[in-house]
């Protein structure tokens, strides 16, 4: 097989010439980058991804560290960010964590676990040729992974880092919960009851959060008896409205589908006629939810859109670096830490499972 | 940093020697294992995966090219091909080829978008050091991607291959579905509606053999009316059980729970009770199909496991050519062509919507 060299030798031009032509640098004329294509494209030439890596700085390369890629929210948000680097001529490595098919949800309080399995991705990350990180996480939470230190730009998809050099990208937990409340309040509902996930969990502190703002904003009292909280589960769905129920609900408002399908089991079984009787509303929108009778209204998580700017934040990041040799001061706005956090609004699908008091 | 060379300079042995124990080779004696392995601590060396690549002939790393990450069959048979890596200590790269985010389900007939989206990718593969390549595609069909010359080896995983070198590993579509008509035909039903994916499609060309074979074995005449062709959609769902309706069936059988989805959508509306009315059941055993009410008797597919045992069949032929430095001829039955096909079983799911007649 011919080589870089071999072709610069042909092209009577410098090796890095040829490699500049090759990753699209602008600093060949035109005639003699023509005649290196024409060699490259006459000999065959492949150019060693790998190889290449070794040779110029920027191997036009990041990686995507996923916590799990089976998380009905990665596909999405893995997806678009995919998208977003081929426009930009960016290669994109998969590491996947396999957090919740290793421990189900048991491992994020295992520091030890955790590390076993970050490590040798992190250490493969750093020996390999790679510009930048985007690190999927699978709930929203704050990720110690990476310290001020570490030496690749990293960016924080649907989850918070600590570090002021790395920007987060998530969900806007708090105004998606406050707007679905404030729809459910301008149906008339006054006492709705909030099926929460575990108490210490990010999104549901969030969404509480919300919550609480649209009924303050309305003048009606917050009741903390109207509050359970489950684990996520179907099941706790199903035992939060049996608990609830008792409250005199007019609405419940569970905060994931697939829990909210376990409220649904609970009016079902009780036949309590859901978007007559009694009205449900949700978070998530995974495709379940079309599937629910009656329909679910339910807040859209907003995957591809946090991707997207993930992959334009690092990527920018990476382009201003490259062209000035130095990092970039974001314009973002940052959170009283000085850690930028940018929040993506989520979107209501307005089904048939909330109607009028 | 420190490198390689230096390594061996320090150990006093070749840097082929220290390059042996990185890999994990055994041909070192346990007490220079021991000292370069105290060096490499002392130094903090780390190995660069891709110069390695370039040294050694195994790079202990596989390619996984999906057709699509974001199918819902995907995730599932790429987190196990990953976790039967990580048992044999390889490396896992993913390349996704995103055809139907691209261009929804119209690519599969467009050849040059198709070969304008592989071939950037079939480059890298070669160019950089990737021991074999699993390619995990969308939905069953047979794939010309790889020619009998291609220089790595290949397992097709969810699809056929043309070439007697590349053997397949797909679900038993044809079993599953008599699996589940010869439960319909014990509970009783005779009439059985069958609402097809497209008339061309592999999953629907092989339902519906299973389907007549559980008719035939039975004694059944198989009456061509009861057939219907939708595209997979909810839409086409809906669109079948009102044409099968008039043909006075006891018993629907939608070969995809999306499509069901219609099935139960034309029932609802008409307000015909499903599984007591009419039974219904369905193929893939999605998630929404534990959401369906009442809740829907199905076909699994065995995503996982066949994500497995592709592993495992790719993995054991690099195994063996690493040791013998020769290719290892199949054990596997092969078919009339000579092309091994691997079928591995659908399980039944048995939930609420099928009663005896």
């Amino acid at each position: 097989m011919v080589t870089l060299k071999e072709i610069a030798q042909l092209c009577d031009v410098s090796p890095t010439t040829v490699s500049n032509v090759i990753n699209g640098k602008a600093k060949t004329s035109e005639e003699t980058r023509q005649k290196i294509l024409q060699v490259i494209d006459e000999t065959g030439f492949k150019p060693n991804i790998m190889a290449k890596g070794l040779r110029i700085k920027s191997s036009r390369t990041i990686a995507i560290i996923a916590e799990d890629l089976a998380q009905f929210t990665s596909p999405p948000i893995i997806e678009s960010i995919m998208e977003a680097c081929e426009q930009k001529d960016y290669r994109v490595i998969v590491h996947n964590l396999r957090l919740y098919d290793r421990w189900q949800d048991t491992w994020y309080n295992k520091k030890g676990d955790y590390n076993s399995v970050i490590s040798p991705v992190i250490n493969d990350i750093l020996s390999a040729q790679i510009d930048g990180v985007i690190y999927v996480a699978g709930h929203a939470r704050v990720i110690k992974t990476f310290n001020d230190n570490f030496e690749l730009p990293v960016v924080m998809c649907y989850a918070f880092s600590e570090s002021s050099d790395i920007p987060s990208v998530v969900i806007d937990d708090e105004k998606g919960s406050y707007d679905m409340v404030s729809y459910l309040i301008s149906k008339g509902h006054k006492r709705i009851g909030f099926v929460g996930g575990r108490m210490d969990n990010l999104h549901t502190v969030q969404r509480l959060m919300g919550y609480q703002k649209a009924m303050f904003e309305n003048g009606l009292l917050f009741d903390p008896n109207l509050v359970y909280y489950g684990d996520w589960s179907r099941q706790s769905g199903y035992d939060g409205a049996s608990v609830l129920i008792k409250q005199n609900v007019s609405a419940f408002f569970g905060i994931a589908d697939r829990m909210t399908g376990g409220i649904y089991d609970y009016l079902y079984e009780n036949e309590i006629e859901i978007g007559r009787g009694i009205s449900v509303a949700s978070f998530d929108n995974e495709n379940i939810s079309e599937y629910f009778k009656p329909r679910l209204t339910t807040t859209e998580l907003p995957l591809r859109e946090i991707g997207k700017r993930s992959a334009e934040l690092l990527l920018n990041k990476l382009e201003k670096k490259n062209a000035d040799g130095i990092e970039e001061s974001s314009d973002e706005s940052e959170d009283s830490n000085g850690i930028d956090v940018i929040k993506v609004p989520c979107r209501l699908v307005i089904r048939d499972s909330v109607t009028s008091l």
